[in-house]
């Protein structure tokens, strides 16, 4: 595939040309999806700084020299990736630090970072002539590889436990995919996705396997670098749930450090849910992985026997960044706090990121002084039940003038 | 302000100069809200489609010479606008019509095109030294006004039907605003509103009455005539509850005639739902309207008695259009079919536009060779309740692959 130089095992290093359906490394017998890494010496030469500030493609197909397709004539027409990151200079005023800047990729075509690497999934899967594809899901991979495969004419069959939110279900409904509600957990979603792969051969759209994913989801950090003008945060605070999202972020950076267009990547914090933080226990702990019966609100992240464990922990190590974990409770609250001063509305595990950086700064793990990019990975609109338990002020009132006047009067606003 | 010539009457035509809060004719007593002019003539020395093509402002700001503001200073960092605007080929072979193409404002900051006025709005209060903002509204413009007063610090009083969705009012909660659930009608919680607006003298953000709110709305129909490179489509077909929507689309279009960027206005469409159809049939019978109690899924243009209907009867009589009325079913499978063919997922009254084409072509009132234009108004995921009626292939399944896979071959898929 056009700039690609070879995948690679991260256990024992050892090299693979590129071929269909290999995702994993066939010597050592690591589970862990292999590194697709690309021709950089070669990229430099054309792929550069310049050509980029010259490109019209408002999407994140703008980083073709270093995705995994042929062409882009089978991506589809849905706007994947270019979301807004903003430098939200009220929230940093009101949590005492000096810049905090949000990338809200809840403004993906179906809400969530996840549309990254449905959007590598699928022109994949046509590059490959192959019609159907699947995915085990705690809702927003669904959602997205849904809609994805809608937009381009895949059939989809997309398996998700019983537990995954009413909206998430519906768009997969509206997006006409094929549904299974797995009575049990997101693993044996998974274990089922993963038989069928084998029995029908449908392409694999599962993160934690297939090694292309991750190149999707990179894209969010080249957009970072890129929108900030190549001067990055010191700190960059990512969900984690399976491990996947971090592990992206993170290769996203390194391809640019490769391509010389940044000196250093920022410390990367993975934030895990208390109720679901096999990864943090794993990472202070040994470095072994116990899997645990995951327990959060934030469905997105609740994995507790994550595939890309290994890939997140990388991520995390090699930038000098750490792990923590934060409580559903402080989660709802960094919902509120997100939205209040700055009008973005995530989902628990969108704003969980937010959540672990609130606690980092209150612990003192990062100087206030320092800069800070969190990302709203999901839309809030994808699971209001959770919302639903932040407080507001909401006053049922009559049509009747002066008794509103006086409920405002007694507001005292 | 800027640009702006002067304030007119639709209705008698007196000029007025700009001045705060001069909403409707002081002269013949309309209560329709004054159009707003432009000094044309002398912005096409300097705003011109060579201008255009070198900003790089990628928001609905881009067209600040034609906005109603002072400056960029007091804008919110929230990216309002610019939404994608699709080709959409798969949707167009299956209605078999020549060309579809789709503006999806259900990508704005809080999932509606609703953000494009209150965006100016709070920039307007700003400007104004008001530090308190109010609306009534069906959901939308509620939770956008919510969502983008957050973000630049103001204070949001918001009057909503008690019948508004859950995850709207959930928005409010998140943004902070002060929520009033009106024990009424839309047109109840309008007049409390507006009542506030006179005891306290809170920001009027009612797109009924001020005049600004409609140059906030313009932008979708700016920003669809740059994306399609002026080439404009032969008809647009827009959602109509109160009717500020299709007068901002008018607009926009007659603001680009007016500079020369464009020859000719598409032929405008106005769908209203058959529940509540108040403009339809004042369209229809001597153009006297008669308020109706509004029943329709489609909350976001559930409106009995709208403010701006001879404004949308303008923006269709003015450009050759007509109006149409579609069922609930009817908006359901164009929420489906859309969602199916596109894997884009539109509210009720985001895909009303389209239950609007799909008549109109099935009843032979515009030919198939012609192109058309939908604008998808707001997110699906603001109202799961309605797209949960829509049939899907949803199946429970035990973690049994044998069982798995009897069903799949069973299903024949």
């Amino acid at each position: 595939m056009g700039n690609i130089d070879k995948l690679q095992c991260m256990e024992c290093f050892r090299p693979f040309s590129e071929k269909r359906e290999l995702y994993t490394c066939q010597f050592c017998g690591s589970n862990i999806s292999l590194d697709v890494w690309y021709n950089y010496q070669e990229l430099k030469k054309t792929f550069t700084r310049e050509w980029l500030s010259k490109n019209n493609n408002f999407t994140h197909w703008r980083y073709f020299p270093i995705l995994p397709i042929k062409s882009l004539k089978s991506v589809s027409m849905l706007s994947v990736g270019w979301t807004p990151l903003y430098d939200a200079g009220s929230l940093a005023k009101k949590m005492g630090i000096r810049k905090i800047f949000i990338k809200d990729d809840g403004l993906n075509p179906t809400g969530s970072l996840k549309d990254r690497a449905s959007s590598i999934a699928v022109a994949r899967a046509l590059e490959d002539g192959v019609k159907k594809i699947t995915c085990a899901s705690t809702g927003n991979a669904a959602s997205s590889l849904a809609g994805l495969s809608a937009s381009v004419g895949l059939e989809a069959f997309i398996f998700v436990p019983e537990s995954a939110p009413a909206a998430k279900v519906t768009q997969l409904k509206i997006f006409g995919a094929n549904v299974f509600l797995v009575k049990g957990s997101y693993e044996d979603a998974f274990n089922l996705s993963m038989m069928c792969v084998d029995e029908f051969k449908w392409y694999n759209r599962n993160s934690g396997i297939n090694p292309y994913l991750i190149e999707g989801k990179k894209t969010v950090a080249l957009e970072i670098a890129e929108q900030m003008n190549f001067k990055l945060p010191d700190w960059v605070f990512v969900a984690v749930g399976d491990g996947c999202t971090i592990a992206g972020v993170w290769k996203g950076f390194v391809d640019f450090l490769k391509l010389g267009f940044i000196k250093k990547i920022p410390k990367i914090v993975g934030v895990q849910a208390k109720g679901a933080s096999p990864i943090y226990q794993a990472w202070h702990k040994k470095r072994q992985l116990t899997p645990m019966k995951p327990e959060t609100m934030a469905d997105s992240i609740a994995v507790g026997t994550p595939r890309s464990w290994k890939k997140a922990i990388r991520a995390v190590d090699e930038t000098n960044g750490f792990f923590i974990t934060v409580t559903d409770k402080e989660i709802l609250g960094a919902m509120k706090l997100l939205g209040s001063t700055c009008g973005i509305f995530g989902e628990p595990a969108g704003v969980t990121g937010l959540a672990g950086l609130i606690k980092a700064v209150k612990n003192r793990m990062i100087p206030r002084s320092s800069s800070s990019l969190i990302i709203v990975t999901g839309n809030g609109l994808k699971d209001i039940s959770s919302a639903q338990k932040v407080s507001g002020n909401i006053f049922k009132i009559p049509v009747d003038f002066s008794a509103l006047k006086k409920e405002i009067k007694h507001l005292n606003i």
